[in-house]
Formats: structure tokens, C-alpha cells, sequence
């Protein structure tokens, strides 16, 4: 499994990538997830992937090798955040149109998904997220963040912490504790964990860390955060058990046939 | 959607369910899907369900069915929680015999799940939790709960602050919180919340509510707790960006072809 996250807010730009990938629980290994395409000075374009491995390092060489031929659109001569997202949504269909066929013969499966993030001179930092079929949403205001892979148990932190005032600094840290609580319940995602901060209008990625298994400030994170939570746990107004309860009155009881 | 809880502990066990139902975004109603069947000084037993409405319904049509029936095996003839999830297994089995083929002609989902917990007199409390297939697995004192439906927001909670050894009272908190995170990321997941915590050995339910939407409870924990994580958040180091980073020595780049 894969966890990545990209939080955009006014100030800025984070993006987070574990690198633990598996074929099965007797197959794991670590993998790069999050790859940087920045020009400094002109673009910051930050990618992540989750999903079918081979399927994704497919997208992610041949946009390397688009990078290298002068005569192809690439990530580099496109002019907006948007097209880049048109442009990965195309490469993307081509590499499924050429190999889904081929893994569903033995039921293999092809889905993937792609975080793109970044800002182009005289544009707007924006996030993308990019679905196997290659159309794309964009991370608006209202919910400031985009996940793809694992993205349950690292979500409640996002939803309570996280608006599009932010400052990157705390969305950086918050990126963060949604990772802890991703490994803590579910261990095929895992460290090494890639982690970018980007100053809108900078053009250029100052903050980037790699933090791997036992990193000690990984393990400060989540002795702190259990202190803190146990400590709010115990201050939790006690559940009063003697209160009138009723039947509730929107309630109907078998009568239908619905999905629960 | 459905979610549901049950907690195991030295000192009881805690159940809860939510009651939202939905065929669609646009077909939204309340069922109850938390069923008592207790014995008061014999046995306690208590059922929660999750998935397609029409089987989780008829299993617990016929479980009653078969209560009204003196020459049948039934909830209070079995001897041992065991022996009841066995029996729970066989009525799963025998209904989704019957129904699932016709389900699956139209593509509808015949899978669900279900909490057992409880106590026969002269054993210990035990908790179950039943598959679709009738197979089922008993919580251990190591991970002391299980959960059905959708699981993950409200797990970390869970993950962060249960022991074997909580007190049945904070258990119950616990699942309210977890509840509430689970309604804050999935609005599919609401009220009413049914909860029962019941003590060991005492064979009688003596405390169980049913909190509605809006609930002046509900509503102080959100708060609450939100005000709590917030200021945890705030009081979390910050990241340190100047420390050294070097690339991940256990990882590799582009060699392999896995899921990722």
C-alpha cells in the first residue's frame, strides 16, 4: 500500500510520499514515490504515485524521456499547472490503454493514481490529483488537501486541523501526524517518508527531508501526539449514563430494503 | 454506509452502531442496527450489523423466528458465546444461500458483517465478529476490538488510547470519539448512535443510550476534542529543515515491477 498527501494552502505547497510497496506481505520493498521535475526560477512541478507499480514507473519514465527529446510536448513546455495535468492524464491513458489488457488476464490490477503540485511562473500554486481513467480534480479552498493510496486513517487530523489559511510550517507538521497515524494502524505503509515545502511565488523547493524508520523526530512525533491525545482522552467530559433516552423518533424499524 | 464497534475489556464490553442507511445519496434513512437478545442473570447478548440491509435484516428475522420456536436451536439454547457465533454463521450461510445469486444478477452487493458480543453465565465475556462467509474471529485481549463497516477514521482513536485493561467507562468514551471521527470524514456514517456498555459478570445491561443528531453530548465532545487536538497540535515541535538528509540507503529506484 501507498500513502501520499498534498496540502495546498495561500502560502504554499506540501507535499508528503511513503515509500513501502508490496506484492503480497512476503514481498516488500522501498520505492520512491514523490519525484521532483522543478526547474528552479521558472517551475515547481512535484509528483507522487500510488497504485500499480509498474504502471506508474512507466508514466514517470516516459515523462523523463519526453523531458529529453526537444521535439515533444513535456512537463517543461507546457505553460499552466492545468495543462501539465492534461498532458500526465494522456500519458497516463496511453500506458493503460498499452498494458491493462495484458494484467487483467490474470486479474492484476492496473488502478493508480497521481498527486501533480507546483506553480509555474506567473501562475497560481496548484495541486492536481490524477485518477487511473486520466481525468483530474483540482484541490480547491474549501478542503485544501488531496490524498491518494491509504487515505483513511491519516484523514480525521486533515479534516480537524488543516484550513486554506494554514501556514505551510503547520501543514508540514500535519502532513506529518497524518502519516504516523496511517503506519500506526496500517503497516504496509511505511518509511522512508518524503516530505516538500514550497513558498508559493519562490520557484524553488528550499525544504525537502527524507525521514527513515526510527528517525528520531518521527518517533518524538508520536510519543508526543499519544501523550497529548491520552492526556485529552482523560479530560473528555465522562459519558453521563443516567440521562433520559428515548426511542428515536426517526426511526423506522424493518420495513425496507436498503443497503446498511 | 455502517459503522459499527465493539470493545473487550478485563472489565465488560462496549457496542456501538450508527443508524444510517442509504440506497444512493438520495435514498437516506435511520435503521436500527444494534439488536439486543439478552437473558437479564443468564445471558447477555447483543448484535450489531453492517452491509446490504435485506440480509443482515432476514438473519435477524430468523434468529427471532427461531427464539419463538421451542424445538429449534436458538440464541438462548447454546450453551457458549462460541457456540452462538456458530450457529450466527450457519443462519448467515443458509440466507446469503438463498439471496445472493439473485443479488448478483443485478449486481448488488450481497456482503455484510456482524458484532457479536455478550456472556453466558459461567463463561467469560467474548466478542465476535462474523463474516460474510459464517466464518467469524473472537477479539484478543491484544487488539481489543473489532469493527465493521467503515472502520478506518474512527480507528486511530482506537489505536492511540485501548489496552485490555481500560475501564469500561473509558471504553465507552473511546467510542463515542471514534464514532465522531468517523462522522466528521464520512457523512454516510450518523445518528442515531446506539451504545451499550455492559460489566462483566453482572449478566444484566444496566447502561445504554441512544445519542440523536444534535445531542448536547455529541456536540461538547466534537468541541471538545477538537479544541484538545488543536492545542496539541500547536504544542508539537516543529520540523527541523536544516538537519542533514541524505537519499534512503534501503531503496531503490526503478528496478522493479510491484503494487504499490
Amino acid at each position: 500500500m501507498t500513502y501520499c498527501l498534498g496540502i495546498i494552502s495561500a502560502h504554499g505547497l506540501v507535499m508528503a510520499a511513503d515509500s513501502r510497496t508490496n506484492a503480497g506481505v512476503d514481498y516488500i520493498s522501498a520505492y520512491r514515490k514523490m519525484f521532483d521535475f522543478s526547474v528552479p526560477g521558472d517551475r515547481t512541478i512535484v509528483l507522487c504515485t500510488s497504485g500499480n507499480l509498474s504502471i506508474t514507473q512507466s508514466v514517470i519514465l516516459s515523462v523523463e524521456q519526453d523531458l529529453g527529446s526537444l521535439d515533444v510536448d513535456n512537463l517543461h513546455s507546457h505553460r499552466s499547472m492545468y495543462d501539465i495535468a492534461c498532458y500526465l492524464g494522456q500519458k497516463l491513458r496511453s500506458i493503460q490503454a498499452r498494458e491493462r489488457e495484458w494484467l487483467e488476464k490474470d486479474r492484476i490490477d492496473s488502478s493508480c493514481n497521481i498527486l501533480l503540485g507546483g506553480q509555474v511562473r506567473g501562475q497560481q500554486t496548484e495541486l492536481y490529483m490524477l485518477y487511473r481513467q486520466g481525468n483530474f480534480i483540482k484541490a480547491m479552498p474549501e478542503t485544501p488537501f488531496l490524498q491518494i493510496g491509504e487515505i483513511k486513517y491519516g484523514r480525521p487530523i486533515l479534516d480537524r486541523t488543516l484550513t486554506f489559511k494554514t501556514s505551510i510550517e503547520d501543514a508540514a507538521k500535519c502532513a506529518l501526524l497524518s502519516f504516523d497515524s496511517t503506519m500506526k494502524s496500517n503497516v504496509s505503509v511505511g518509511p522512508p517518508i518524503d516530505l516538500v515545502m514550497y513558498h508559493a511565488d519562490s520557484f524553488e523547493i528550499r525544504h525537502q527531508l527524507t525521514f527513515h524508520q526510527g528517525d528520531p523526530y518521527l518517533l518524538q512525533v508520536r510519543r508526543e501526539w499519544e501523550s497529548f491525545l491520552k492526556t485529552a482522552f482523560d479530560r473528555m467530559p465522562p459519558i453521563d449514563w443516567d440521562r433520559n433516552t428515548d426511542i428515536a423518533p426517526d426511526r423506522t424499524e424493518f420495513s425496507g430494503f436498503l443497503d446498511g
